[in-house]
């Protein structure tokens, strides 16, 4: 039977290039004669019923901006029995008879379940910490990363000013992606992470070395779930005498927001594209991912059952290079 | 007698334009065929000697950009007559006739008290808090304005995902200027500022009738100085069922960097000659003042003994407009 | 008799802070109890009569946004009194007892022909030209000029590995304010502006003599409405051998876009404020107007009647710190 | 024979990403004991023996900055003996050991023709058209790319407030990779690019199709060697009826400039780590290259004779979502 008619929604942490993806899966729909449901609130809104009609022009203007038109939350009921009940049976009532899945591990988890119930459904991954399964790359993370670098690139014009050692908090409640990705492109001494054992000594001693070899302020980024808090480590460094004076930046949902990035957008644009045709085509419980420079198709299965942790690469390399 | 070299410092919290003020000063010296000196870390390269020649090549590609390429510093010495003592001593055995001073109230403060010790010496007020008597606008203000706005621009793209009250920390110990002229540029629902007392359930109300009149979301600007830590007030909106999630963002030193806007180095060019101009003229103990749109003198006497204090004309506009 | 409508449109070039001021103005008219309508397309949609109510809600998440949600569009039928005419009407059949009319010279010229026929009108002055009597700042110019000063600083960066001229044109066709301030606040050698008579051969000295001084690159900008075209000074200096290779940058409408600044955020809900309180207070025929710090209110026929040139001050300053 | 000392120069255009690489360069050297050399403008320098040392801290500050802080130029000389016969000689005069060539086509052939000369000699791609066969990303692509969708965003502000199509210049003489991939991240309708013959009645056509489905803006991305010229488009759109006034931007030499990007920072010190141990290993004539993640070292004579065109994908997907 063909497609008349699919729906899309965004769910769990928003992401820049969310809009992006939401305007391509609307357009390339369009393309094939397929028309278009926004489902407003994630999975809420699909357990709910908040559907909107979404036509070519109502994705005018949004393939730059921030945010999510159809906004996200979170759904307990998913992980129950009602919720793909209910889900199905507004999907149904609405004439949808695919899904486009936009979101993160826990969304993409959803999307799995759903198909287990019988939806078609295709997912998109958006996460910041870039911590999913199958794909090279998450919508979000690329510009998250570059949200971060303008921060320290402006702490740094400062640091040049004072002798300081920049303590700054990034997201990644159990991935150190951003951290370290950040660490390496702004040129820091050290970071600290889910993924790495560290004490507060050992950090004070890798800023009192960097002191000693004469730098004029050194950068440490703590990704929000590393088992040192900022704080701790700000209390260690200004209660030793370790040369640089502490001082704490905690970013925040900032790093969710700003115009997604030209690679965003492009990712966006071609995983919207991909999306819709594998629908078209039959496909089912798959998610778009990035691997080389190709867009691929994974089953949610493997998505699901994976479990992504950041390369360490870019931290031997920043280790390397901070001197 | 005719001057033939004077010095130039900058000194407290650095703020952005004080580089365009350098570049203007030297090179306005160079225009009346007056040598230039950069004293380095600001009273404590006065009073230690750090000492290095600028010419106009030295001051050529700074125009634009953020912190200081004398550094700074604060010296405890300069509260002594030992202080002034050497600073005199070194100013002499280097043949400067007369200084600039760059900074902020303690700064200015110091360069009164360097002028009743015979100095020849002109301020130029840069605190990115504008809280120096005598002038419309100090150095660094606008640019500090402007990086918080942005910071606020990308929180709103996340803001419009989820229902969320975000609480952003703004630089301000003692002054709430940068937090209430932020509210209402950023369109907050209330700010949180040592000028005014307010308790935990005066902030929780505005917020939840925010939330009442049916807004996605909602900003608090604190300053750091006010007398309700963001903690606290993140603690007391998360346990009231106000309807909004609150998250925090603490900027830090991230808005005394950034390139200086147009706006902050248009004045600090202004100030510059300005400041010369007067030293050639014969003029000490004055500060460089914004009044209406004409540079001013002022005399650092008033300067020391004024109290600025924020308008509140701006948060009266913003709870206005707030709605 | 009391207000209880007032109409709002914005008309001529946008101007960045035009959004703010809409929402200024129909929020400040609800503080007290006045319903708002937005007029769309300028003059145009106010003798057309596209009319659209504006609550405080649709004024939501606009006061950082560049453009205009009115729209605004040029209409020639102002000018004869056919147009003045039909306005009237369509303001008494949507009971519309007041205006506020938001833009440059020519729109603030329509508010005052509309005034003689007896609307009950207020102006607010955005113009990124600046060009507007009785206001020391117009909306937009403070974004425009950062905009273009953001644009320098990237030249600059590959200025330094090459030596090179950079040609920037910029808006301006009667009026060389915003490449005069941002001479000044980039750093220009020269600028080439509809105020000043310059040559080529004269333009090529300042460059020729900025090559012999050492500098590694030298930038001139130029007013579109300049005696001199960019093309000209770039043949021109490619033909002569000044040291420099010329290279032309156009940037054109990005002047008008673009988040406003901090400073035209404020100014804009300021100005609103006052526009809605002077016809609440029975005001007509007048501008809100910004005088040394105050915003005051200024009467149409002397804005009308003036003839604002850019300050030369910032020409000389710049002139004397290009060395 | 173990490396002593290695050489490292930037030539051709400049790049955003090419600091990055440099300091990559010089603190891998260091790690492993290899003090390094800078040579100052390109192969001119190393013809003419502008050669400079550069330690760890020298290279402190810059990983961030647009540019180049050893300068580029083109030699003509390096296509004749004369020119490798000097460079070796310098080098040997120098003590050094092995080099980096950090930059385009034609540094890449000049670095393979120094390799059949016996220069021991590895190349690192940077060029913003990314038309670098061997690498699926050359330095300084990714930033060029999100400055013109920064630019066009700032246009699309002011194209909601009147009904406008926008031209926008981009760079690419041979290659329209940079007007392809933006126009799809922006959002254009079409793309005029070297490699696409085009009438202006065919842009003309796909214009007013736009003006015709309701669009308020129309963007048309003309990359600066595509045979249509720009002025002829506007005159072309202009002197039609399509519905919209065409507007122009030319961005010149922008888009060398700004602050790397996240990812040609990463690139950068990636690209840097694996030619400094590819010289250890005792490599020659070969570059990095980003395949997939990995980056590997592709043979300079592939890439020399290699034709890279730019992938048409992103040209369909545009086209396929403008509507």
């Amino acid at each position: 039977m063909a497609l008349s008619r699919i729906g899309v929604l965004t769910s769990g942490g928003d992401a820049p290039g969310m809009n992006s993806a939401i305007r391509a899966v609307v357009r390339t729909a369009a393309s094939i004669g397929v028309d278009a449901t926004g489902i407003v609130g994630g999975y809420d809104g699909l357990v709910n019923g908040a559907f909107r009609r979404l036509d070519v022009r109502d994705v005018g203007d949004i393939l730059h901006r921030g945010g999510t038109i159809l906004h996200t939350a979170r759904n307990a009921e998913m992980h129950t029995s009602k919720g793909p009940r209910a889900a199905m049976r507004n999907l149904n009532a609405n004439g949808i008879d695919a899904l486009v899945v936009i979101g993160g591990d826990g969304s993409l988890a959803g999307a799995h379940a759903l198909a287990a119930e019988g939806v078609q459904v295709v997912g998109i991954p958006a996460s910041i910490d870039n911590d999913i399964s199958g794909t090279a790359m998450a919508l979000g993370a690329d510009t998250a990363l570059n949200t971060i670098c303008e921060t320290v690139d402006k702490l740094r014009d400062t640091a040049s000013s004072h002798q300081r050692a920049f303590l700054v908090e990034t997201m990644g409640r159990e991935c150190g992606y951003l951290a370290i990705q950040a660490g390496l492109a702004c040129g820091a001494e050290i970071v600290i992470v889910p993924e790495l054992d560290m004490t507060l000594d050992e950090v004070g001693d890798v800023i009192e070395a960097a002191y000693a070899r004469g730098k004029t302020h050194a950068f440490v980024l703590v990704a929000e779930g590393a088992k040192l808090a900022i704080q701790d480590v700000a209390a260690h460094l200004g209660s030793h005498d370790i040369g640089f004076e502490p001082r704490i930046t905690i970013l925040g949902h900032v790093q969710r927001g700003g115009s997604p990035t030209a690679f965003d957008r492009l990712l966006a644009s071609r995983f919207g594209v991909v999306a819709v045709e594998a629908l078209a085509d039959g496909g089912t419980d798959v998610m778009t991912g990035l691997s080389a420079q190709e867009v691929v198709l994974v089953p949610l299965a493997e998505v699901v059952a994976g479990n992504r942790r950041p390369s360490m690469l870019a931290y031997d390399v920043m280790r390397r290079l901070a001197r």
